[in-house]
C-alpha cells in the first residue's frame, strides 16, 4: 500500500538531514527526501538557513525543488533566494505556475525580478508572468493564474482532449474546461466528467454550460471568496470588461485567502497593527504591538485627567474608587460582544437594508435585557456590602453604560464599513479606549449628581 | 451569453414573490426563479416564512427544491420542515448527496427523522445515512459523503468510465477515482484529467497514483481542514481502521469548517459563549451573552473588595485612584495581543517543541521592550503632571503589569491548549479579567509600599 498517511517530521528525522548536509551526503539526503511530498520539504527547509537549504534544493529535481520552493512561508524564501543568482531562480520559475511565480517574482527586488524575468526561456511564460505582476495582489488578476484549458465552442469533444493533453504539463489540475467563441469571450464551461462521458463526436456547443459564475480582473479578494463558498465553485474564470477569459482562480488560493482575512481579523481584534507571525523579529513584533498600546496609554492619562476633575468626590468617598474597574471592565466586553456579532453579520453578505435596522433595534433590546440583569445583581450585591447610596450610583452607571456599549459596538463597525474599514477594527482596542472613557464619564457624573442631594 | 454575473438579489424582487405567492400566481413564480441558482432561491427564502417558502417549494422540479433546502440556514431549515410531513421531507433527501442528508435529519425530532429514513424508498441510500448518523459532526465520518468513485485496481479504462456513468447521477463533482483492491481497501487514486488522456485499454493499476492522502473516520475536523489546505487537496477519501474505503470529504465541506472555526475564535475573543448569529432571538443572543459578563461582573466585584483593602492608600493618596483605568486596560490589551499570537502559532501546525520555547523567549523579550517604552512614557507624562513619587509608583506597576500580562497572555493559551480547550478562549474576557484583578494587585502593592517609606 501507497504511502497513506501524513508525513510526520521529527527532530530525530531534521537531524539526519542536517548532519548528510553537514558531511556532504547527498545519496542519503536524496534518498530520505525522496519519499517525502514537497509540502513538507518546505515545512523541514524552515529549519535551515539559506546555505542549507541551497544544497538541498540543489539535490532535488527541479521541478520538485520549485514546488518546496513554492511552498515556502514568503520571509524565509526570499530569504533563501537571495543567495541564488536570477539565472538560477528563473530555471525554478519555469518550473511554477504563473500566478505563483508572479507572487514570488513581487517579494524580489525589483533588479533582481527584472534579471529573472529576462532569463525566462519560454516567452509565453514570461509575457504572462509579466501581465500578472501589474495586478494588485488583493484583487482577481493578482490572484488568478494564467494555466486553465480552454476550447472553442465549435470544437469537438476530441479537439477537447486534444487541447488538455497539449497543455497537460502546465496545467496541474483541471476542474473545468472553458468554451470560448472565436474572439476569446467566455461562453460557459464543461465539467471534465462530462468529457469523460461524452462521444468523441459531440460538439463542444451541444454540451458547454451557460450556467457559469466568472468574476472581473477588479473584482476584490473579500468577494470572490463569498462567491466561491455561496456556490461550492472549486475555481472560477476571470474574465476581462470585454468579457474576455484571462484567467482562472482556483479553490485552494481561495482557501488561503479566507485564511487570511480571519488572521487579519484576529489581529485587529487583538490590536495587533501590522501582519505579524510569531516567528517575526523582536523589534517586527514590538512594533506591531506598540501602537495601540500607546494609544490605550493616551486613552488612560485623559482617563486620570478626567477622574482628577471628580478628586473632591473620592476624597469625600473614597470607596467610589472601587468600582472604577467593575464599570469600564463590563463596558469594554459589552463594547466588544456587540461589535463582534455585528462584524459577523456584515461579513455574512446582508441583503437588505431593512434588516440591518430590525437587527440594529434587537441588538438594543438584547442590550437592555442584560443591561437590567447586570444592573440588578450589582444593586444587589453593593447595597449589602456598601450601603444603598453607592448601589444606587453604581447600578445606574452600570446600566447606562452597557446600553452605551452595545449602541457604540453595533454603530462604529458599521460605521466603518462603511467607510471603507475593516469592521474588525472595532472590536479590538479602539472600542474598549472609547468605552473605558464613556463609562468613567457616566459613572463619575452619576456618582457626583446623587451624592451632591 | 449565459447568466455570468451574480444574482442581485432586490426588494422588488422580493416584494414582486411574496405578492406573486399572495396571489398563487403559480406560473409568475415558477417562471421568475427559473433562472436563478438555487443557492440564492436559499437566500429568497430566508425572508418568507414557513407557508410562503413551502408553496414556492413545491412549485420548483423536486431536484431544484432539494438544493434550495439543503443551503438554506439550519435553523430556518428546522422551522420550514416542521409543517412538511415526513413523507415529503423524505422525498427531497433522496435527491440531496448523504452527507448533507444526514445533516438535515440530525436537526429534526427524533420521530421525524426516524419517520424520513423509513420513507426512502432506495435501500442503499437509507443504509448509508444510517451509517452516517452515527459519528460526531465534527469528525471525518460526521463530514464525509457516500457518494464516490471506486475502480477496482484490475479494472481498465473503459471499465472505469462506465462506472462513471453508473454513478454519474449521484456524484455531483467528481475530483478523482479513488482505487481499491477488492477487499475495498484504499490503494491510491487517479485524476480525472489522467482518465481523460489515458487509452482506453490501459490498466487501472498501471495509472494510478499511490501519493494518495487520506483520513480516519475519527480524524477532527480542525486536523482534516489543516491537511486539506496544505496539501492543496480538492477532496480527500476517508477509510476506516481497516484501511477501507468508507466516504469522501470535498472541499466545500472544508471551506465551511474552516469558516465555522473563525466564528467560533471570533465568539470566544469576544466573550459569547454560544454559537448565536444576529438573527437569533433576544432571548438566545442575550443567553450567550451574559455568562461572561457575569463572570466580568464578578471580577469586577472582587476588585472593588480588593481596592477596599487599600482605602487607607486612597483616602491619603486620592490621585492614586485616577491611573487604575491605565493600568488596568494596558494589562488587558498586552495580554489580548500576547494570546492572539500564541493562538495564531497554535493554529499554524507547529512542528518542533523547541522551536515554541524559543517563541516564548521571544514573546518576553518582545514585552519588555514594550514594557520598558510604555513605563517610561507614563513616567514622563505622570511625572511632569503628578510628581515624582506617583510618577514612579505608576511606572513600576506599569512595567510589572506588561511583563505579567504578557507571560499569562503566552501560557494561558498554551496550556488551554494542552488540557483540550480552544485556546482563543484565552483572548478573551477570561484573560482580560485575570489580568484586571492581578494588576490591581500590582499597583495598589507597588503603591502601598512606595507610600509607606
Amino acid at each position: 500500500m501507497g504511502k497513506i498517511a501524513s508525513f510526520e517530521l521529527t527532530q530525530e528525522y531534521l537531524d539526519s538531514i542536517l548532519e548528510a548536509i553537514e558531511n556532504q551526503h547527498a545519496d542519503f539526503i536524496r534518498e530520505s527526501l525522496d519519499s517525502v511530498r514537497h509540502e513538507d520539504i518546505s515545512a523541514l527547509l524552515e529549519e535551515f538557513n539559506a546555505e542549507q537549504s541551497k544544497y538541498v534544493l540543489e539535490l532535488l529535481e527541479k521541478e520538485v525543488a520549485s514546488d518546496v520552493i513554492e511552498d515556502l512561508d514568503e520571509d524565509t524564501r526570499v530569504k533563501f533566494l537571495s543567495i541564488f543568482s536570477p539565472e538560477e531562480i528563473s530555471e525554478f520559475i519555469e518550473e511554477i505556475e504563473t500566478d505563483d511565480a508572479a507572487d514570488i517574482l513581487m517579494d524580489l527586488p525589483v533588479k533582481v525580478r527584472e534579471e529573472v524575468i529576462a532569463n525566462i526561456q519560454n516567452p509565453e511564460k514570461s509575457m504572462n508572468i509579466i501581465e500578472l505582476l501589474r495586478y494588485d495582489e488583493d484583487c482577481a488578476g493578482g490572484l488568478m493564474a494564467k494555466e486553465l484549458i480552454k476550447a472553442n465552442h465549435n470544437w469537438n469533444v476530441v479537439q477537447c482532449i486534444e487541447e488538455i493533453r497539449r497543455q497537460a504539463e502546465y496545467v496541474q489540475k483541471i476542474y473545468s474546461v472553458y468554451v470560448v467563441d472565436d474572439q476569446n469571450k467566455l461562453l460557459g464551461r464543461v465539467s471534465l466528467k462530462d468529457i469523460v462521458l461524452a462521444k468523441s463526436s459531440t460538439k463542444i456547443a451541444d454540451i458547454y454550460s451557460e450556467k457559469i459564475i466568472s468574476v472581473y480582473t477588479y473584482q476584490k479578494e473579500e468577494e470572490i471568496a463569498d462567491l466561491m463558498q455561496k456556490y461550492d465553485l472549486e475555481s472560477a474564470p476571470v474574465i476581462n470588461v470585454q468579457g474576455k477569459l484571462v484567467g482562472r482562480i482556483t479553490v485552494d488560493d481561495i482557501i488561503d485567502v479566507i485564511t487570511e482575512l480571519a488572521d487579519q481579523e484576529r489581529n485587529l481584534m487583538a490590536g495587533i497593527s501590522e501582519d505579524v507571525e510569531v516567528n517575526d523579529s523582536v523589534w517586527m513584533l514590538s512594533r506591531a504591538r506598540l501602537p495601540w498600546l500607546v494609544i490605550g496609554l493616551i486613552g488612560g492619562l485623559v482617563g486620570a485627567r478626567f477622574i482628577g476633575v471628580f478628586q473632591k468626590d473620592l476624597e469625600q468617598v473614597a470607596s467610589l474608587a472601587f468600582f472604577i474597574p467593575l464599570i469600564i471592565a463590563t463596558g469594554g466586553n459589552v463594547g466588544i460582544q456587540s461589535s463582534a456579532l455585528v462584524v459577523q453579520s456584515l461579513a455574512s453578505v446582508s441583503i437588505f437594508e431593512s434588516s440591518i435596522w430590525q437587527k440594529l433595534i434587537k441588538t438594543l433590546l438584547v442590550a437592555m435585557l442584560n443591561g437590567i440583569i447586570l444592573a440588578g445583581l450589582v444593586y444587589i450585591f453593593v447595597f449589602f456590602l456598601y450601603g444603598p447610596k453607592l448601589s444606587f450610583v453604581v447600578g445606574v452607571a452600570l446600566f447606562t453604560v452597557v446600553m452605551l456599549a452595545s449602541t457604540l459596538g453595533t454603530f462604529i463597525p458599521i460605521f466603518l464599513n462603511k467607510v471603507g474599514f475593516n469592521p474588525a477594527l472595532a472590536s479590538g482596542p479602539f472600542i474598549t479606549t472609547t468605552i473605558d472613557l464613556i463609562g468613567l464619564a457616566v459613572y463619575f457624573t452619576v456618582a457626583h449628581i446623587l451624592y451632591s442631594f
